[in-house]
């Protein structure tokens, strides 16, 4: 039983108001608000338990790195990973998967092996495989979305050459919501013996997540979208695949032996984190992880799914307004435009003032926005805070955008 | 006036006990406790005005976005740096100095250019350059240090050959506590064209940093050790060396356009900063440099000489226990080793039962352990909030170790 009023009261900013209305936050694909409970973990870690991980023998750097560490196997846990040395943590999913390019593709890639991509992917999951393009002939394979914002796996398959190094794809659009049916890309791209990267940054919010069973060879989270810290997050990547790559950031704790003339590195996945890592904030992510798994991400997705259905009804019927991506099983993503040419920005801080938080602009996905052909939408993205009565709060605040712009 | 009192109630972990003993925390080197000002402001953040930061223009969006971007001038003004645009967040030092080996040397070097290091660099301002030696034959040429610990600046400016590229050095041994004459270095590599990085992650904790009037290009602080949230961080980057770079992490905030054949840059300083940032990290590092802005670092530099100074005749009273390092004018930095072959780890145990935490190993020091001809040190590093009476704290507990291993 999903008590979403239970829920509400463990996130104290939802008790906040916003231009003098109760806040309506739905600005949850950009980043989730955060329990009490991960608030207070990282306060008690920072007031109380405060060290530095790792070599420390004192007592709080005992108790801080076993605090950190313990925190790999809750993202296993959450992830169903077969095993906990294939976490590696990072700040989030941007350097998940820019580590993935320099570390696995870059020392691997000749000109002209291609890399194949959905159209809809977000610039963290784009970028990086520029740079590849850019600086060593890497080619990038675009694989088109239909009108309902779907993307067949088949077509996905059948991009696949035999110049094909990679594949990169989203489980879940953070424009349009359209969740892919990776498993059954990964089955394809086995078959064709071509390693698969999934961007998990919206579908593990969302919906439950099973590595064991996907059979990709890289996923990447990113905390603070999963209700916890910013600058938190992890990247699974198969032993196989982390016996391929070389280090990516250097300096203390990812080596063996430093020399004037030589250095080894630590076992995996130390060999990937460098540096003092962000102790706090991952030990607040498994906080994090936690509560979802407490929540049942069954539940979740089954409490957003109620979202979804009564948000998609009611968006339906402003016939002045155009929901961009409408695939059938997608997640509480909607992206929309109004016409008449109100712009996206002035739509977004006219319900600002209605207290309704939500995205405007391209939202990191412009090779998406292209396709679609538009320039900028609004977005309002849900969580498993939010209410029908949010949704209606949103159709009521665009119903005084379309008053003033018609 | 210091009032070290009022400093120390500043801290909460401060009043904690270790192992039935008041904590004695000196394991600074490896980082800093936080003042209860850091933690308010990050809890403020995550209960009351959380959202991700730019582009979005809704009011918690907004909020956070005006605290985070205002650490950059902050910042600025902590390092008395030119230009508040010279400032990129980071997770610290050690993704710092990648970003300037990957960002700015990787390109730019050619097999057999050099790389001047001393030998007293910590790892994170080695293992970087190691890679550029193993991947395009970039060649590291190492200074020594003297018996003392202190490195001449005339023999760092005498390795600059005509293939010297760049000069990498701290501005104090995390290790030996020498402060190293960077001003000096970075003079005498002006002179001959030579960049010059400045890892200040000890430095800059310690004593005022005048960056307009030191000469370097590059500057690199760790948040987690300047008082601040761990993952959080800087580095200074003078115009002129941004304007040679190409970025290093690729996704959303540092890209101007992305089409699925192009991809065109932000300026900097967004061009260097990728993906969502260490937002609530990154406005408690605001915070906590406004706290030792408002201490003054003359004042903590001025207490801290004063603990450095009991400190040296309290351990040299001991003549069982050899200090390394014993520069004039080193910070309050002490690596020592116990005569008699007690272990480094085993001291640290025992002082750990008295409450006094120091750390043993090598602290990501490995060349200057060998040209010290140690395998493990202790070493307690002092801070702001550190006493006289907890050098006495030390010294005791000392004398246990030396009781039972004798």
């Amino acid at each position: 039983m999903y008590d979403i009023s239970a829920v509400r009261r463990d996130f104290p900013i939802l008790s906040r108001q916003v231009n003098g209305k109760p806040l309506v936050y739905l600005d949850n694909g950009a980043s989730a608000q955060k329990p009490q409970v991960v608030i207070d973990a990282m306060t008690r870690a920072y007031s109380m338990e405060y060290a530095n991980v790792h070599r420390g023998l004192h007592y709080l750097s005992n108790l801080a790195t076993e605090k950190y560490e313990a925190v790999r196997g809750t993202v296993a846990r959450f992830l169903n990973a077969p095993h906990e040395d294939e976490i590696i943590f990072t700040t989030g999913t941007t350097e998940a998967i820019n580590l993935v390019s320099y570390a696995w593709a870059a020392p691997r890639l000749e000109p002209g092996d291609e890399i194949v991509l959905s159209v809809m992917e977000h610039h963290a999951n784009i970028v990086p495989w520029h740079f590849l393009r850019e600086r060593q002939g890497v080619v990038l394979k675009w694989v088109e979305v239909d009108a309902n914002g779907d993307l067949d796996p088949q077509a996905v398959i059948d991009a696949i050459g035999p110049r094909t190094r990679l594949v990169a794809v989203t489980q879940m659009s953070n424009v349009l919501g359209t969740v892919v049916d990776v498993a059954a890309i990964c089955a394809g791209a086995r078959a064709k013996g071509v390693p698969v990267l999934v961007d998990g940054s919206q579908a593990a919010v969302h919906m439950p997540v099973d590595l064991s069973a996907l059979g990709c060879d890289f996923y990447a989270v990113t905390g603070h979208k999963l209700y916890g810290p910013s600058g938190s997050g992890a990247i699974w990547i198969s032993r196989a695949r982390q016996a391929e790559m070389r280090p990516f950031l250097g300096g203390g704790d990812m080596i063996r032996e430093v020399t004037r003339d030589t250095v080894t590195w630590a076992d995996p996945p130390m060999k990937f984190e460098a540096g003092t890592p962000g102790i706090v904030q991952q030990i607040g992510f498994g906080v994090a992880l936690d509560y979802l798994m407490a929540l049942g991400m069954e539940n979740v997705a089954a409490h957003e799914r109620q979202l979804r259905d009564y948000a998609r009804d009611r968006l339906a019927g402003l016939n002045w307004l155009t929901v961009q991506g409408n695939s059938a099983g997608k997640g509480a993503i909607f992206s929309f435009t109004l016409q008449g040419g109100a712009h996206a920005h002035d739509v977004s801080t006219i319900l600002d003032k209605r207290g309704v938080a939500v995205r405007a602009g391209t939202h990191c996905a412009m090779p998406l926005m292209a396709h679609m052909g538009v320039g900028a939408t609004c977005r309002a993205s849900f969580g498993l805070y939010n209410t029908l009565e949010e949704v209606d709060a949103l159709v009521s605040a665009l119903d005084l955008c379309h008053e003033l712009f018609a």
